[in-house]
């Protein structure tokens, strides 16, 4: 079993939805395909993500892409600069846009699959395209944008210093 | 104290983002603003809900754009009809596009506002408009779709009922 993309490079991510050491988050895993090309991820919604009755909440299905599409990037990025994930330094990116298309309703209690793939260069603002399958049905896709930073500056700055 | 637009028109609603019924969800509540534009929330994040060190995750932000824009179309489609939340037939949408830009971190620790407003007609489809500030500064931007639907049968579709 290969190790996730969030376990080799960032093992103590604090992120809700995505972060290897949050103490009970979604703990998104993502790896790449052996394609090459892909990105994926598998997650099966905590029946809690209702948004109404018997379908999921939209809500986490934006989480899922938003973390996926995220460390689709990185994982691009750190391809580009010929070296693995979890080499240094630590490659960061932030949202800079989020877009989801809810296709169709996603029903409650099927495993969800996502492939993600940037489209376009891998800059330091470059494009992600997600999709988003319960089962065989394309339910939701992501077409987002994600901003490679420095995030210890970010937060000073958010926070006035 | 006004009554929310959730607590109105959906008392047993079961939305992880906005059901009043939820046991834990996130309780996001709407209402409408005197100034008869706009619909208005608040929301101070759960320190679970960080992305990076000290700074709230995106996709807390996203699901907090999702609903409170959500119920701004539901009540800008009441509003079109001449009654109040909570008369019946109900108005139910669901997303059909969520966008969110980040135009800066928003950082952890600081009440978050929300303003939407729907911008252009009101109809089947119908475009919000959502600002998100923490404390004074504009940190990120929704620019969504919903769509008026009927849920039941929603539901039963996308479990091939």
């Amino acid at each position: 079993m290969a190790t996730a993309l969030q376990d080799l490079a960032a093992p103590d991510g604090i992120c809700y939805g995505c972060g290897s050491a949050h103490p009970h988050g979604l703990h998104i895993k993502s790896y790449w395909h052996e394609d090459g090309v892909h990105v994926v991820a598998t997650h099966t919604p905590d029946p809690q993500f209702t948004g109404w009755p018997g379908l999921v909440y939209g809500g986490l299905i934006a989480m899922l892409v938003d973390c996926h599409s995220n460390w689709t990037a990185m994982a691009y990025h750190y391809r580009a600069e010929g070296r693995e994930p979890g080499s240094l330094p630590r490659i960061d990116c932030v949202t800079g846009r989020l877009g989801v298309e809810y296709l169709k309703p996603t029903p409650m209690g099927v495993p969800l699959s996502l492939k993600a793939w940037v489209e376009g260069p891998v800059e330091r603002k470059s494009r992600v395209l997600c999709e988003v399958r319960a089962g065989e049905v394309l339910t939701a896709r992501g077409d987002s944008v994600f901003v490679r930073v420095d995030t210890a500056r970010l937060a000073a700055a958010a926070h006035g210093r």
